[in-house]
């Protein structure tokens, strides 16, 4: 178990807006604000959705497409930088009418409505390949 | 998007009372600490829920009840003013025994037991509605 | 409802060991930064699963175990004493490479990789058994 202490530079909320990109929505609000390093939690609906699955063996990632609408009924992720881009690590579960979900790391979706809460850290994160997950993880 | 830098009040940690309802409680907690906006993310079990799907296209809720027990997996969710009132804006993603997971916006619950984190925010925050999407959202 | 003001004595995040149980590892992290009260949200990848699930009739958590890899798409939960102990009570979403959601108490599960924000509290919690759901709670 690898750690860090942070410190909170600024919490904020926001309304993501509609027909935007949810992931991209959450990288500008963290260049908005000018943080390197956040941590946030979300929900919302959109409009479609592309979830990817890490494959732990073949260490790749395999997408998945769904072309339907679908609440967001939990998202939990951080911002840090990866190859000096900020980058919205983001996992969703997400639910259609009859209320079956379908989860997992969140590329990209298209918003219906979003409200976000982020904790803007003044630590900036950075992450770096990992060899044994072959993930860019950070090197507490 | 649309964001407000908000500055905390007060943190809380609270119980859910057995047999009450799950989000009234939340709104009676945001109540008894006098806060008007604030973010909460929580777990516990239910014995019953009415979740509710967004139709975006027809711009109204559908409802889906619940008559059985279920974990709450995951709870995410605010609080702000609605026509005047607190109003605990609540996604939640519940389970059955065999694992299988539910999700969606959750109009009630009774709650069985319920563990709730809450940040109060010193800033109002107030829904009106949104011409685009039908919905009550933040104008940030 | 039963609620406790709280104050903050640190935040963190974590990047949990690859190989180990997800949930000791957040025990782990309390303990490192020696806090006996916290709150939690996380995501990741473990390597396998064991949810339980609380029978409210029987008063009694049946196991669920799933030897397969799964995206922690959710994860929420909170540290407090239980028997004297630091207890990570720790809810998850799990999903299968084609977004299928299974969540509930997360007992155990080998670390693939999870991210962590812990905030830890000054305040101590404890939980005692409760009576009316038989579970152990905290007497806030």
């Amino acid at each position: 178990m690898h750690f860090r202490s942070v410190e909170t530079a600024g919490e904020y909320v926001a309304r993501l807006e509609t027909g935007a990109d949810w992931r991209t929505e959450i990288e500008a609000l963290a260049a908005a604000v000018d943080a390197d390093a956040a941590w946030f939690t979300a929900l919302g609906a959109v409009q479609d959705a592309e979830l990817w699955f890490y494959d732990q063996d073949e260490g790749s990632y395999d997408p998945i497409t769904f072309d339907e609408e679908l609440e967001v009924a939990s998202c939990v992720g951080n911002v840090s930088l990866l190859d000096g881009e900020r980058f919205a690590h983001t996992h969703a579960v997400l639910s259609r009418p009859d209320g079956e979900a379908v989860a997992g790391h969140l590329n990209a979706g298209t918003v219906f409505a979003g409200e976000v809460y982020m904790r803007a850290f003044e630590t900036p994160l950075e992450r770096a390949h990992d060899e044994t997950t072959d993930l860019d993880l950070w090197p507490l």
